[in-house]
C-alpha cells in the first residue's frame, strides 16, 4: 500500500488535513456556483457580470488545485467529487434559472463571504502546524477578498 | 420575467434542452472525474497519467461551456451545480483515495465509454430538431472518443 | 472566359449560390450596423455596449469572408458591394444619429433575429445540395445564435 | 437629449465633422471594394493581388475606425450605413463578376486615387478649424499613398 | 491481443474504416507531391507558387493526423507506410525533374480535384454509419477545396 | 556644470518648456487622480469604470514619460514630484472617500476637460517655435478627447 | 451610504488600515521620485540608471495598486491624492535640475532606506491583526531590499 | 531549358547530388515510419512514445526541406516523391497492425541506426567536393544520433 | 572596503545568513544532481523521468538565485563555488554511470527529502529574526515538496 | 517608361524629392556609422554603450525605409547605394580602428547632431509642398533629438 | 592602447582577418543593393520581389554582424563604413532609378553569385588557420547559395 | 547491463570522450564561477556586469547540456557532479566574498580564457575521430570567444 513520510508530526498532520479538505470542497463549490450564474445571469449588467464571474472561476479552479496537490504531497488522498462536494460545501444552496443581475451580485457576495469566513479559520489553526500550508490559505484569502471587494463595490 | 423566444418549435426544443442538460451534468462530471484522479494517482506511470488527465478536464471544461451557453441561447437556463451533478450523472461512482496508475487508466476508460454512448445517442436524438446542436455534440463526441482511444491504448 | 468546373450539380449549384450570396449580403450588412452603433450609443451602458458591439463586427467579418470565398471555391463570382448591400440586405433600417444603450441593444436584437431566420432557412435548404456549404450555415448560425442570447439576456 | 460641448467654434466645427464623415463613407466603401475584389480576381497573379488587397482592407478599416470615433469625440454622429456609403462615396462603380488581375489592380489604383484626391483636400480644409484632426488625415494620406504607389508599381 | 470496443456496428465500421484508410493514403500522398513541386518549380512565378504549396503540405498533414487517429479511435490501424501510399493513392504520377510554373498549378489542379471527387463520395457513404467521421470529412473537402479554387483562379 | 546646446532660439525655448512643464504636471495629476477613483468607486457600474480608469492612467503615464524626456531632449530639466504636481496641476480639487460611479464618470469628464482646454492652448503656442514639440501636444490632445468623448457618452 | 462589513475587529481595522495608507503614500512618493530622477540624471552612467530607475518604478506602481486594494477589500478608502503624498511621503526632499548619476544612485540608496524601515514596522505591527496584509508588506519589504542592495552595490 | 550553372565541379557535383537524394529518401521515410508507428503503438508507454515520436517526425521533415532544397540550390532537381522513396530507403519494412511500445521503441532504434550509418558515409563522402553540404549532414547526423540515444536509453 | 548597513541585528543578520549560505549550497547541489541523473537515467520511463528532472533543475536554479541574492541584500556574500557545495551539501553520494529509472525516482525521492528536512529547519529558526526571508524559505520548501510528491507517487 | 502621376505640383515635387533623398542618406549612412562604433568600441562602458548603439541603428533603418518608399510613392526613385552615401552623407567621417567609449559618445553626439540640423531643415522646407512627408521628417526628427539628449547626458 | 591577445598565430590571423573584412564589406553592400532594388523595382511581379529581398536584406544583416564581431573577437578591428563598402564590395555597379522585375531578379542573380564565388574561397582558405570563422563563412554560404537558387528558379 | 552500440571505433571513441567529460567539467565549472561573481559583484559598473554575467551563464548552461548529451548518445556516461567539477576544472580558483567590478571582468577574462585554451584543443584533437562532435566544439568555442571580446573590451 502507498504510504507518503508526512513531514509533519500526527496531530499537525490532521488539523492541517481537514483544513485543506475542506478548503477544496468550498473551492470547488466556488467554481461551479460562478459558471452556474455566468450561464444563467439576465439585466442590463449581463454581460460585465459573465466576464467577471469567469475571473472568479479562474481563481477558484487554480487555488482548488494548489490546495488539493498540497494535500497529496501531505500524503493525505483530496476528496473533489461531486457527491463530496455537494454535502460539505459552506457555500449556501443556489436557486436555478435565470438570475437577475442584482441577485447575482448578491449571491456571489455570500459565497465569497462564507468560503472567506471559512478560509481565515483555516489561516488561524494552521500556522503552527504547517507554516507552508498557511501561506497558501493566505495567498487565497487575499485573492477571495479582493473579488469579494469589486461585488459588494457594485452593489454599493 | 425573462422570456427568450426561441427560434425552435417546443417539440424540438424539450427535445434538444434536455439533450444539452444531460450533456452538461457528464461533462462537469467528467472534469470532477478527471481532476480526482489527477491528484490521487500513483505509480510508476504517475507524471504521464497526470498530465494527460489535465488534457481531459480541459476538453471537459471547454464542452460544459458551450454546451451550457447553448442551452441559455435557446432559452433554457442550464443547470451544472453540484448536487444536480452528483444526482444525474451518466458516470459510475469513483471509489476515494489513492489509485493505482493502472486502475486510473481503467477508470477514464469507464468513465469516458460511459459519456460517449450517451453522447451518441443525443447525435441521433438531435439532428431533426436542431442541427446547430447536433453539430455540437458530434464536436464533443469526436473529441471523448479520441481521449477514449489514447487510454484504451495505455492499457492495451 | 473564365469557369470552374463545379463539384456540384447545375441545380444544387443554383441553391447553394443563392444562399451564399443571400447570407454574405446579410453578413456584409450586420458588420455596418454594429460599426454604425459602436459609434453612436450613448447612456450608462456605453462602454460595455460599445466593446460588445466589436466582437459582432469581427464574427461578422469573418464569416462574410468564409461565405465569398466558398462562393468563388464553387465557381459562382460573390457581390459584397455596397449597393448590393443596400438593396438585399434581410437587416432593417437603422436610424441615424445617437443611439441610447437600450435602444442600441433592442437594435441588436432585432438585427440578429432576423439575420439568423434567414440563416436557419439557408441550413434547410442546402442539407441535400452541398453537406460542406451546409456546415458552413450551421457555424455561422451557432455563433449569431450565441451573441443573439448575450444581447437578449441584456434586456432580459 | 445628448448634446457634446465641443472644444471647436460653429463654423470649424461644421467644417470638420463634414470632413470626417466624407472620410468615413469613402474608407468604409474603400475597404468593401478591395473585398470584392479580393474575393472575385482571377489569373497568375492571383495569389499576390489576393493577399496584397487584405492589407488595404486592414488599412481601411482602422481609419475608418478613427475617423469616425472623431467625429464622436467632436460631438458629431457619424453616419457609415451601407445606403449611405452608397449614395455617398467618392469611388467609382465597381462591376460585378470575376476580374483579371491586371485590371483588378488597375482598379484599386483608380479607387486609391479618387480617396487621395479628396483626403487631400480635407487635409488642406482642416488645419486651421482643428490641427488635431488633420493630423489624422496627414496619417490617412500617407498610408494610402503607400498603397497605391504599391499597385502602380504592379502595373508599371 | 489489442482489441478496441468499437461503437460502431460491424458493417458501419467497415465502411467507415476504409474510406478513412483511403483518406490517409490520398493526403499522405497530397502531401508528398506538394512537397515535389514545392523544391522543383521554375519560373517568374516561382516564389508565389513555392509558398503557396507549403499551405498545401501544412492542410494535408493535419488532416492526415486527424484521419489516422480516427481510424485508431475506431479500432481500425491506419496505415500510412510509403510502399501502400505509392500502391493505393487516388493521385496521378508526378513527373519527377524541374516544372515550369504554369504546368505546377495545373498539377496541383488535378491532384486536388482527383482527391476531391473521392472525398466528397467519402462524405455520401459514411452519413449513415457515423456523422462524426462524416464531419471530418465534410471539412477536410471545405479546405481542399478553398485550395483547389485558387489554383484554379491563378490558372484562369 | 550640464548644458545641452538646444536646437531652439532662446525665446522658442522659453515657449516650449513652459508648456511642456505644464503639460506634465497635467498628466501626472491626472494619472494620479484616475488612480484615486480607480480604487474607490462603488456602485452598479463599478467594473465598467474601474477598467475603463486604468486605461486613462496608462495614458496619462505613456504621455507624461513623453513630455519629460522632451524637455530633457531640448536641454530644460523637467519637475514632476508630488509637491510641484499638487501646486501647479489644472485639475481641481478631488474629494476623498468613496465615489459613486455616475460621479466618478463626472468627475472624470471634468479632470479631463480641464487638461484638454491647457493641452489646446499649448498647440496653438508651440507650432512657432518647435513644431516637433507641438506634434506631440496633437497626438496626446487627439488620446485624451478620446477619452473624454466615452466618458460624456456614458452619463450622456 | 456605502459601508463594507470588515472581516477585521475595529482595533485591528485600525491599525491594519493607517499601516495600509501610509504604506501607499510612501509607495506613490517612491515612484514620482525615481521617474523624476531617470528623466533629470546625467553623467557617464545615465543610461544603466536610467533604466534601473525604470524598474523601480515598475515595483512601486504595481506595489501602490495592491495596497490601495487592499485597503478597499477591507472597507476603507485609500488615499493617492498628490497633496496628500506631498504632505506624509517618508520620503525626504528631492532637489528639481539635472542630477549627476553618483548622486542619482545615493538619492535611490537614502529614499529606498527610508521606505524599508517604516514596510518593516508595518510588517511587525499588522502580522495579529491581519496576517493577509502582513504577507503583502513582505513581499513589498522583499522587493524594495533588493533594490536597496543594488544601488548600495553600484556605489560600493 | 532550365540550367542553374553549379559552383562545383562535375565529379563533386556528382558525389554530392547522390547524397543528397540518398538522404531525402531516407528522411521523407523517416517521417513516415515515425507517424505510421505514432499511429499504432499501443501499451502502457503508449503516450510517452506516441509524444516522442512527433519529435522524430519534426527533425525528419525539417531536415528533408533543407537536404531537398540543397539539392535545387545546386542544381540538381531533387526526388521525394512516394514510389521513390518505397523503393530506395535505407530503412527496413515495417509492418502493419498494432505495435507494443517496446517494440515500436525498438524499430525506432533500428530505423535511427540504418539512417544514422547511411548519414555518416555521406559526412564522409562530401568533405571534399562541398564543405557546405558535408555541414548540413554533421547537423542532421547530430540531430538523429541524439534521437537514438534516447530510443535505446528507453529500451535500456 | 564596501560595508551594506544591515537592517537586521547583530544576532538576527548571524542567524538568518547561516540559513541562507546553508540553503544555497543545497540548491546549487540539487540542480547539478538533477543534471547528473537527467543525463545518465536509462529504462522504460527514460523520457518521462528526463523531462521532470529538468522541472527540478529550473526550481533549484530559480531559487539558488533568490537565496544568493538575498544574502546579498542583507550585506552578507554568498558562496556557490563547486569545491563550497562539495563540502557542504546535505545531499549524500551521487554515484556515477548509468541510472536505472526506479533508481532515479528513488534518488531524487532521497535528494529532495533531505533538502526539506534542512529547509523545515531553517522556516523554523529565522521566522523571528528577518520574516522576509523566511517567506522565501516557505515558498522554496512548498515547491520541493510538491516536486517531492509527484517523485514518491511514480514509486508508489 | 515607368511615371508615377504624383499627387503634388512640380515645384513641390522638386523640394520634396531633394529633402528625401537627402534624409535617406543621411540615415542609411547613420547606421553605418553607429554600427561601425557598435563593433569598433572599448572601455569600462563597452556594454552599455554597444548595445544603445544598436537602438540607433534600428531607428536609422526604420526611417531610412519609410523615407525611401515615400520617394517611391512621390513617384521619385531613392538612391541609397554606397557610393551615394559615402559621397553626400551630412555626417563627418567616421575614423577606422578601436575607439574608446567616451570617444564614442561624442562622435554620436555629433553624428546626431548633423543630421538633426538637417532634418530641422527639411521639416521647414516641406510643410507648404507637402505636409505628409513633413510629418514623416517632424518624426523622424522627434526620435534622433531624443537618442542625442542621451548621448549628451552620458557626457554630462 | 588596447591590444586583444589572440588565440592565433600571426600568419593565421592575416589570413582570417582579411577574409572576415572582405566578407562583412561584401554583406554590407548586399544589404544596401537589396534595399535599393527593394524601393525601386517595378512591374508584376514587384509585391513579390520587393519582399522577397527584404529576406535578403535579413540575411545579409545578420550576417555581417557575425563578421564584424567575429573580427574584433579575434583583436582586428573591422571596418564597415560607407566608403569602404563603395570601395571594396565585390558586387558590380547597382544602376540608380526604377528596375523592372525582371531585372532586378536577374541584378540578385549576379550580386549572389559574385559574394558567393568570393566566400567560397573564404571557406577554402580559412579551414587550417581557424575552423571557428571557417565554420561562419560555410553558415553563410548555405544561406546565400539558397537565395541564388530561388532568383534562379524565377527566372527559370 | 546498458550497452549503447557507439557508430564509433574503441580509439577513436577514448579520444571522443575524453574530450567531452573535459568540456563538460569546464562548463559546469564556467556557470558557477560566473553566477558567483553575478552575486557578489560591486562597483560603479555593478548593473552592467550584474546582467552580463548572466549571459555566461546562460551560455555555459547550455552548452553543457549539449556536450553531457552528446556523450549519452555516444555511450559514456557523463559526470558533472560537484565534486568532479572541484576536482578537474581548468578554471582557476575564484576567492570568496565581495568583488570589485573591474576585478569581476578580469577574472571573467581570465576563466573564459582558461577555457578557450582547452577547447581549441579538443576542436583539433577529435576532427578525425568525430567530425559530429567537433563541430559542437567548434560552435562553444565561437561562442566563449566571442564572451571573451566583450570583457577584454571592458578592460580595454
Amino acid at each position: 500500500m502507498y504510504v507518503v513520510k508526512s513531514p509533519l508530526a500526527d496531530a499537525d498532520l490532521k488539523t492541517v488535513s481537514e483544513a485543506l479538505q475542506g478548503a477544496l470542497v468550498d473551492l470547488v463549490d466556488l467554481s461551479l456556483v460562478a459558471k452556474q450564474i455566468h450561464w444563467n445571469v439576465v439585466g442590463p449588467r449581463f454581460r460585465s457580470v459573465h466576464l467577471q464571474l469567469d475571473e472568479v472561476v479562474d481563481t477558484a479552479r487554480l487555488h482548488s488545485d494548489t490546495v488539493a496537490e498540497r494535500a497529496s504531497t501531505l500524503g493525505v488522498p483530496p476528496d473533489g467529487r461531486a457527491r463530496t462536494v455537494a454535502a460539505d460545501s459552506g457555500i449556501g444552496t443556489t436557486p436555478d434559472g435565470w438570475v437577475k443581475d442584482t441577485d447575482a451580485v448578491g449571491a456571489l457576495v455570500d459565497a465569497l463571504g462564507a468560503v472567506i469566513t471559512r478560509m481565515r479559520a483555516r489561516v488561524g489553526s494552521t500556522g503552527e502546524a504547517d507554516p507552508v500550508t498557511q501561506d497558501i490559505f493566505i495567498q487565497i484569502t487575499a485573492d477571495l477578498e479582493k473579488h469579494h471587494w469589486m461585488f459588494q463595490a457594485e452593489n454599493g
